[in-house]
């Protein structure tokens, strides 16, 4: 192994980003070492490099991109517990608990400042990069680097919408807005919890032919002039009882919250600067509608 | 019993309204004959007579007001269970399941068309109503009609906000805005549940000293420019778990949303038509808040 | 349509089975008339016939038996909504609310004393069947009656027991014992929901087998005396979350017991008279064990 | 400050407990030194002493009681939060997350290895204890050191068992077996959390009537004939959402499921060796009854 690597690398102050020459990093006690075989690029890097976002955390002035990172075990700190062994195939967690906020210090979860990888530090735009062992979770070998690479993010986030926040059931109706990257997945791990019928809904013709393969029981064009007879025919005149906004448009809000039952829930997952606005209280409050957040 | 007695009729064509003489209501097989003892006034009973509210399932053009009654029952019709005699003291409740609704004619809940007493069908002001046997709950010895009548709308309407809707758990934080009718009942609930702290939040210094007297932890006036730091210190630096809208006003809207915290839930109670606007939707998704309608 | 037909009787007195010729009945006002094209024989029909069961509810001193039931609607009474027609191909709900109960009278569910149907009250084994218009169940052309009729028992036990009784959420492992005929619906239903793994556990190799084409990961051996091993290898040494005693042995139950994980619970389906021991009561509450009954 | 100090010492393999003078403990890093002012003697101390318990984790031979411990902060190691601070009175708890198990390792809980203060490593029968930082509580001025002693044990078991495991909602039925030292904190947080009725059983005249003044609804004595007709009588005939046993005596288990309503749910609390028998699984599943272990 040389003493020193490529890695891609954004200047905080001028936003400027390189791949630079660095030394390769040591593991503390309780890291391990991972040479990186895929490091997905996501749209957040690019409101990185952009300048949309700063990271809030990160004290240092330079920081290595790249929150999607897989690869293999190289070197293991004093302290690493022995689920973790060197050679083995890893995916790493898109950032870690903080340890120190009122939550972490009180051994209670969520973690209230939680530190994101190639955000509040170095992540894995690198031939290696170190992580808290924590966050590293081992991977079959079936499962390719490229496809672990994005697990914990571009699938662990609509995931976690889905799952956690939404807490969609068997047998409840969905609709996704946005069937792009986050929005394929979420037709797939609909698909995996049981949720009927499963409603794509994407203005590329494109985009809704894949969402039917991957799962979506009905796939409708949101700029059709049809469009809510559509979706009522489909929900059996129910409406939905959960929307997932993957699309960050304020238009996809206003016609998912349209769109909802009664109790149904509109999921808005991702950071984006889109206001959100309910017109129509009065119909909100009698349908006991729903609106919540995640990312 | 006399034939006839007095009732206050509204038109629904012409909105007038006028205390009327009309036949004695005969209760059907299912239903109870009530002599009315005590009947509330509503703002929602204005809003109907103000014409902003019209109902949505009353196939007749003039109905009796009052959805908050109490009395007591004078005859029983011949399908009545036996846990109904003459001579109960009893409170109806504000409205009845539809039982032709698509989750009503399959025996499931809840009603997708629920029919109000006094909007949707005849009410309680009136020397007597009748009322369907499952609308009808016996009340103790104890119990002044007077309080009766009001239990089925402004004390079910913030209890089931506070334990159905919010699904407030002992020691979490609540945030009450507006503590007139609905928010002072509001208060004395979530002081059952064991919520805590519980803040009263209302620019009338009469309505926060009596909120306190009731049970709330800390009263706030939301128009004192401290307020952000009051509420932040009265949480422990943590932000509210839940916000109570029982104000129905913009403001009260915007000021709670800023005073959630983490997966922290605000409720917006009641059918005004104000709007809702979430101008920060990056951090309402980044703390995973939460609004919800309930009425 | 003939005045008579052929019924499957039993005589509730002298336990005396017999197809006899009865008239067709009529259909209440709420009720539609069903011509029975499939009806399935369950082991709780033989426990009827052995006298092993009892019905609770019956007035009468005889019953057509037969609560899995499929056919076409033959007529309908006055009062029956809309969404039922003659000529439509349904599936009956093998029971039905009381409408008396303490609950059914207040419009609250479940039912305290739910009447099943070809027990409580006149049943499918017959050409002609009534059925109460809230009890049936349109189904599409593409399902065959006979894999219709025994959904509302043999597939929707274990339905609830997995989605409402137990709560299974993706992810989570689940044991299954036994898997004859509510066992293998069980298998097919847990992966419908996204159990992981899902683990079959049946002394006959036939049945093991059955149970992985039908989508378990693991299938174990009951009486293999390294099973305890097995199992915790499959759950990666955590035991299980969930377990099913869909075989109703004692012994299984208790082995059952022994192969929870932390919180896991094990949920008794089905009504037989085996008794439940947990016999280390400290292991039990040291790993928050829970046993759950379901029928 | 002396280098030495007075301590409650147990030899785990002799199993003698002595008073003897050993040197005050050095808080390490993420530890603080606390002067006890309170610490409680619970049956479970005495159980170590007797032998029926043997500490599972603890690598040494000799072990200082004490899991009930309340003091004052006295030194603070160097990586301790800013929360924590030198003559700041607090309660310990009574165990600590191990950091090392599959859980603790992923961060994620529950901790599947929990280790108990005073039996796991030392505890507070002493002069002084350390405490690392994330299981010391700061307490308020107006909270006595010897309450704020038992809280982590005799009212933290009690409120667990009431707010996590049995999930107690406003407005249902509550059992409470045994109104001893547990029992009479379970009866007040069920009265917190809003439960009605409020049950208390128990043989003892005197321990009745204090769980009356504690805030139950009613008490009664489990050895009347005429209990099973008194606990109807108060439950409305609906028999008992919840049924909490804090006496571990079989008999109680066995009557408390007796006492179950629909739904109904027996926790039983703590580590007793008394084996569990439900004699009637058929009515156990029919009644769809639960049992559930905490400790
Ligand atoms: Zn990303
Ligand atoms: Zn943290
Ligand atoms: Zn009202
Ligand atoms: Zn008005
Ligand atoms: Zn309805
Ligand atoms: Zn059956
Ligand atoms: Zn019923
Ligand atoms: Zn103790
Ligand atoms: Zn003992
Ligand atoms: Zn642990």
């Amino acid at each position: 192994m040389n003493a020193t690597m490529l890695a891609g690398r954004l200047d905080l102050t001028t936003k400027r980003f390189a791949v630079e020459e660095v030394p390769v990093p040591e593991p503390a006690a309780n890291e391990v070492l991972v040479a990186v075989r895929a490091a997905g690029v996501c749209l957040s890097d690019l409101h990185l490099i952009e300048g949309m976002f700063t990271p809030v955390y990160n004290p240092s002035t330079v920081v290595t991109l790249g929150h999607e990172v897989a690869g293999v075990i190289e070197a293991v700190g004093a302290e690493v517990p022995d689920r973790l062994r060197v050679g083995q195939r890893v995916a790493l967690q898109a950032g870690q608990a903080c340890r120190m906020c009122e939550n972490c210090s009180r051994g209670r979860t969520p973690c209230l400042q939680v530190l994101t990888r190639g955000v509040d530090y170095d992540g894995g735009w690198a031939e290696y990069t170190v992580a808290r062992h924590d966050t590293v979770v081992p991977i079959p070998d079936s499962l390719p680097f490229e496809e672990a690479a994005i697990i914990p993010d571009a699938v662990s986030t609509p995931y976690a919408a889905i799952t956690t926040t939404a807490q969609v059931r068997v047998g409840e109706s969905a609709g996704v807005w946005g069937t792009g990257g986050l929005g394929t997945h979420g037709v797939q791990i609909l698909r995996l919890v049981g949720a009927a019928p499963i409603i794509a809904i994407d203005p590329s013709t494109a985009a809704r032919e894949r969402a039917l393969t991957f799962g979506a029981d009905v796939a409708l064009d949101p700029l059709d002039p049809d469009f809510p007879a559509q979706l009522s025919a489909a929900t059996g005149g129910q409406g939905l009882d959960h929307a997932f906004d993957f699309a960050g448009a304020g238009a996809a809000r206003v016609q998912a919250v349209k769109s909802l039952g009664r109790n149904g829930k509109l999921v808005l997952v991702g950071l984006t600067p889109e206001q959100l606005d309910v017109r129509d209280s009065i119909g909100f409050c009698f349908a006991f509608h729903q609106v919540v957040g995640h990312y």
